[in-house]
C-alpha cells in the first residue's frame, strides 16, 4: 500500500464558526492508496475525540498499528487497492494540526487558552481547505466514527456536493446532557490540576498530568460496556488477596490507570479541553429550531450509511435513530444497521464483522451508484 | 416526633475484617421515635456513602431535611409513631463517627492513611455493638438503599437472628467492574490533588478540594439516568447563546459543578476513600465460591423486601435479581419489587409513590408475622 503524508498549510485564513479568524493554519494529513488520475477515488476518514491522522500502517509515535488499520488496507473494507484513503488530525489537535499548543503567528508563543474556541463545523472546513490544497474537489466518501461521525454528519450539511457517499458510526447529532456532563467531569478535572497553569503550562515548562490521566480514566468507561468491563476483569484481583489500602487491588483499577498514564503520554491537556467543548457544541438542529432534517436538505442525494452498537451507551443507538429519521425526512437515501455487539462504544474501533459487511456493501453500492 | 441522639462509644474494641483492631471507637446516631418498653420497635436505617444518621428532621449543617425525611415520620412508611427509628453514621464517615479524620488514640492525631480500611462487615459489627450500648439486642428491621442496602444484606449474613426484616433498595451483593472503575476515579481525583498531601491534609491545614468536587461531580452522574437529566438539563444554556469559552455554558455543567463544591463543604476526602473502598471490597459470595445463597444460610427466618429501580444504571435490577435468586435458594421468605422510574439510582431517595406503597406494605405484613 502506497502511503504519504505531510502537513497541509491552509491558502486562506479559516473563518471561524464563533466569528474568530484562525491564522497560517496547517493542517496534518496520511495517505494511504493511490489517488487516481481524475482523482474521483478519495475516501476522508475523520477520527474521533483522542484519534488522528494516522489510520492505518504503524503509529509513529506509540509503535501501534494506527486506528482503523482493521479497515483500512488492501483488501480491506476501505480497500487501498481501490480507493485514495485520507486521514487528518482536527484543528485544535495535537498531532500536528493547528490547536492550542501551536505557536500564534502573532505572539511567537503557544496559544493556550488564546486559542480560540473551534467546532465540528471548523474541524470540516479545514478539511475541505486541505482537499483543494491537494486538488480534491470531491470525495466519493467520507467515513468517520464518535466525533468523527459528527464531521460526517457536517460534511453532508455543509458540503453535500462534494460527497457521494457517508459513512456515521457509533455517533450522535448532538451530544445529551448525559455526554456534556462527562465531559465537563475531565474538563474540571485537568482544569483542577494546579500544573494546568490556567492553560499556560507549556511556558512554565509542565504538564498537567495527573489532571489528565483522571480526564481518560472517565472518559475511559464511557467508551466500554457494563458486560464488556464485567466480562474482561470482573472482580479480578492484581495479586493473591486484598491489599487492604489504595494500591490497584482489582485488575480494573490498575487498567484504568494504565490508561490514564498512556494517555498523558501521547495528548495535550488543552486539546482536550478544546476537543471535548467542540463536540459538546455541535448540534445540527439548533439553527433549525430543533428539525435536524432541515440540516440534511441540501444532502438528498447523498448515499448515507448509519451504524450503531446496541451496548454503546455514550452514543447509543436511540441517537443514531434521530439522525436516520432526519435524513429520511430530508429525502436522503439512508442504510441503517444496529450492530449486535457487547463492546460499548469502542466496538466500532473493533473487529465486528457485521460491522465489516455493512460497510463494505454499503461502500460497494455507493460506488456502483457513483459509477466509480 | 421524639427524636435523640448522641455518640455511642463501643465497649470493647472492634476487630475488624481486616485483622486489625480499633480502639475507642465512637459511633454518632440519631433516633426518631420513641423505643417501646420491650425494646422491640426499633428499626435501623442504614445509610449510602456519603449519607449520615440524620435520617429525617432538619440537618444540623445543611439545615435541609434529612435524606429519608419523606419515608420517616409520624405517619409515613417508617411511621415514627410505631417504631423508634436510629440512624447512625458509618465508622469510616465523617459526620461523628470514628474514621480517617478523628484522632488516633494511641498518638493524639488524626488517623488520615494510619486509618485501617475498614468493611461493610465492620460497620455492621459496629452497628450491632452500638444497639447492645442502647440495649436493644433485636431489630424490628434494618432498613437501607445503595451502600445502605449492602449493609442491610450484611446484617442479614451477619446477625441474622437478630433482625425480623430486612429491606434492601437500589442495592447489590457485589460491585461490577464498571462500580468499581467508577470508585477508582474519584480516588484517583482525590491522590491527584496536591493538597492530599499523602492524605496528611490535616496537618497541613488544607483540604484536596478540587480533587474532592471531581469525584463527587463523576460519582454523580452515576447517580442518575440518562433520561432524568436530558429532561431536567437537556442542552439549556446558562445564558443567552455559547461563551466561546470554558465557562459553564449549558445547565448540567453548572449543576456539576455546584454538586462538586456543594459536596467539599460537608465531606471529607479520606472518609471518601475508605467508604469507597469498602463498597469495592464488598462481595458476600466471596467466600463461598461465588454463592451467594450460602451467605444467607442462617438467615432463612429473615422476611426480604428487595427493591430496584427500572433506569438505575449504577445498582441494575439484574444486580438485585442476584440478590433476591440467592435468597429464594436460600429459602428466604423475599418480596422483590423493580419499580418503574425514570429518576435512575437516587430514585430511592425521591418521592416513588410504588415504592413507598411497596416499604409500607411489606413492614405492615412483617410486623403483623413478628406479632409486633
Amino acid at each position: 500500500m502506497q502511503t504519504g503524508g505531510g502537513i497541509a498549510r491552509l491558502p486562506a485564513p479559516l473563518r471561524l464558526e464563533s466569528g474568530g479568524v484562525l491564522h497560517g493554519v496547517e493542517v496534518a494529513y496520511q495517505t494511504y492508496g493511490t489517488l487516481n488520475p481524475d482523482r474521483s477515488n478519495a475516501i476522508l476518514v475523520c477520527h474521533a475525540l483522542t484519534g488522528d491522522q494516522y489510520v492505518s500502517g504503524i503509529h509513529p509515535v506509540s509503535g501501534k498499528p494506527g486506528w482503523w488499520a482493521k479497515m483500512v488496507g488492501p483488501g480491506l473494507p476501505l480497500d487501498t487497492d481501490r480507493w485514495f484513503v485520507i486521514g487528518s488530525n482536527v484543528i485544535g489537535g495535537c498531532m500536528g494540526s493547528t490547536g492550542p499548543a501551536s505557536d500564534d503567528p502573532a505572539t511567537g508563543k503557544p496559544y493556550g487558552l488564546s486559542f480560540p474556541v473551534i467546532t465540528i463545523a471548523d474541524m470540516v472546513c479545514a478539511q475541505a481547505m486541505m482537499l483543494e490544497t491537494m486538488g480534491i474537489e470531491r470525495l466519493f466518501a467520507v467515513v468517520g466514527g464518535s466525533m468523527g461521525g459528527m464531521q460526517v454528519l457536517q460534511w453532508a450539511h455543509a458540503f453535500p456536493e462534494r460527497i457521494s457517499a457517508a459513512v456515521c458510526l457509533a455517533s450522535a447529532g448532538r451530544h445529551t446532557a448525559q455526554n456534556i456532563a462527562f465531559h465537563e467531569v475531565g474538563r474540571q478535572a485537568i482544569m483542577a490540576d494546579p500544573d494546568w497553569r490556567g492553560g499556560a503550562y507549556q511556558a512554565a515548562g509542565v504538564r498537567p498530568e495527573k489532571g489528565l490521566a483522571v480526564a481518560r480514566m472517565a472518559a475511559h468507561i464511557t467508551y466500554l460496556s457494563e458486560p464488556a468491563l464485567q466480562r474482561k476483569f470482573g472482580r479480578e484481583l492484581q495479586r493473591d488477596g486484598l491489599s487492604w489500602g489504595f494500591d490497584a487491588d482489582f485488575q480494573v483499577e490498575s487498567y484504568l490507570r494504565h490508561q490514564g498514564a498512556a494517555f498523558v503520554d501521547r495528548f495535550d491537556a488543552n486539546a482536550y479541553l478544546y476537543i471535548t467543548r467542540a463536540t459538546d457544541y455541535f448540534d445540527l438542529a439548533a439553527a433549525y429550531g430543533g428539525q435536524m432534517a432541515k440540516a440534511f436538505e441540501r444532502a438528498r442525494d447523498v448515499r448515507f450509511c448509519v451504524i450503531s452498537f446496541t451496548t454503546d451507551w455514550l452514543y447509543p443507538t436511540s441517537e443514531s435513530r434521530r439522525v436516520v429519521r432526519a435524513l429520511n425526512a430530508a429525502g436522503a437515501r439512508t442504510s441503517f444497521v444496529e450492530v449486535d455487539s457487547d463492546k460499548g462504544h469502542d466496538a466500532f474501533l473493533l473487529d465486528e464483522p457485521v460491522m465489516t459487511a455493512a460497510l463494505t456493501g454499503f461502500l460497494a453500492s455507493a460506488a456502483e451508484a457513483a459509477q466509480l
